[in-house]
């Protein structure tokens, strides 16, 4: 009888084409798939708590499949990390609810976004962070990191193709929203109910804009308004800077601890 | 007329055949080599304080050059990071005495490796440590370290085609030898006067087999003796936990600082 199993999993985006399977293109969905198929013997198909854009890394991606195969969870997980590149591990695999669904039942997600602010970019960096050695007013991103907080429409934010049928609303709750300075990087963490396609970047293309001195606290209150969808006139920025830091779920759905980051 | 110029030097190593320049393969001097190149309009020959392996990594590599081109070294520096690619940057460059040679001028050296001691080993951390989840004795491995220190014949250490003439002896002074486990690493720093081919991944190879029990400080006592060639016994530890942290100068020669890091 086919069991429900739950991954907690870790990847390094950039030699990756996102999560999401795609035809000879290596994305993370795609190996973890190949992996089990592998294991099982027949396709598995994996399920993501969501998409990651191409080149965006994740600490604790939630992922959740069916199995066949008997393999203890502990066993799996080794021989997983043995046939998956080193780019991509698994940290954690449990048995999970029948019913668990790690897209539907995700409560909240929290994402960090790294902008490096010295003139050189380390080589030990540049694949996780975005290379700004420009001035920025902090204390200017800081006050529109903070007023994103709430709940708002944020269709202004949202990718350009965004129509997925089952995502009509364009409301989210962001439950908190700030940045700061740590060492030669401003680290931006946001956590909210959920997030649209490309939302992240493009709020971090507005604290860009904002730190330039191009985007005021009145352009953002005219932006979070309900039908506004023009975008809201920053660049996305780019998808190196952005981690999925952790996926929460109510502890009677699945008993999945919030990883310690 | 021709300037000396010294650069302090930062690469990821992992793609790279190591520091020396070999037709047709990619190396950091023959990359840093081609930008000069295409700056000063004929070739130019740099001098590295040292080889660094295939694979091996560094935080502050010193190097140095003769070059023509009369512009200033801030702005060399800009333009060799905008040619070089992202996993080696020039860190700082200042124009040097004549007679400044990376190599021959080197006072010490420090080394750190690193090993990763926890079952799963991070997609960010693969290329920059040896993961090794199996059981090591940290005691046992502290008390070779720490015996390493002190001045020695490490013919034992040296690799089997050490056959530099100009590095007859195999006598070198270590200043300074600690392993420490730091979260979910072990690492290991080692100070020193210089360093023979491969040496410091032969210490970490005796370092190991100390951590297993298969090395006491006994059998170091009787390998660290002049005459004694045949290999310390244990493997050479993979290069990808290597990394050269600084080289140091005496002030009057050069007034590089010590980077800090």
């Amino acid at each position: 009888m086919a069991r429900r199993i739950r991954a907690v999993v870790a990847y390094d985006g950039t030699d990756f084409h996102g999560w999401q399977s795609q035809p000879s293109l290596p994305t993370i969905q795609g190996v973890i798939e190949g992996v089990l198929e592998q294991i099982d013997k027949q396709p598995v198909a994996v399920a993501g708590s969501g998409r990651t854009d191409a080149g965006v890394h994740a600490l604790a991606q939630v992922a959740a499949f069916w199995l066949d195969n008997p393999i203890p969870a502990a066993n799996l997980k080794k021989a997983m990390n043995r046939l998956l590149p080193a780019s991509v591990r698994i940290l954690s695999m449990d048995e999970a609810q029948p019913d668990f669904h790690p897209r539907f039942d995700a409560v909240a997600k929290t994402y960090e976004y790294r902008i490096w602010r010295a003139e050189v970019c380390p080589p030990f960096e540049y694949r996780y962070v975005h290379h700004h050695p420009y001035p920025l007013a902090l204390t200017k991103m800081q006050e529109i990191a903070c007023l994103l907080t709430g709940e708002h429409d944020f269709s202004a934010f949202a990718a350009a193709d965004e129509s997925d049928s089952e995502e009509r609303t364009k409301v989210r709750t962001i439950f908190s929203s700030s940045i700061e300075s740590v060492g030669d990087a401003l680290i931006y963490r946001v956590r909210g109910s959920g997030f649209l396609k490309h939302m992240v970047r493009n709020l971090v293309g507005v604290l860009l804009e904002a730190g330039k001195g191009n985007f005021q606290p009145n352009d953002l209150t005219r932006t979070l308004v309900p039908g506004v969808t023009t975008k809201a006139g920053a660049n996305t920025a780019p998808a190196k800077g952005l981690t999925l830091i952790s996926v929460e779920y109510t502890p009677d759905k699945t008993g999945i601890e919030n990883p310690s980051i």
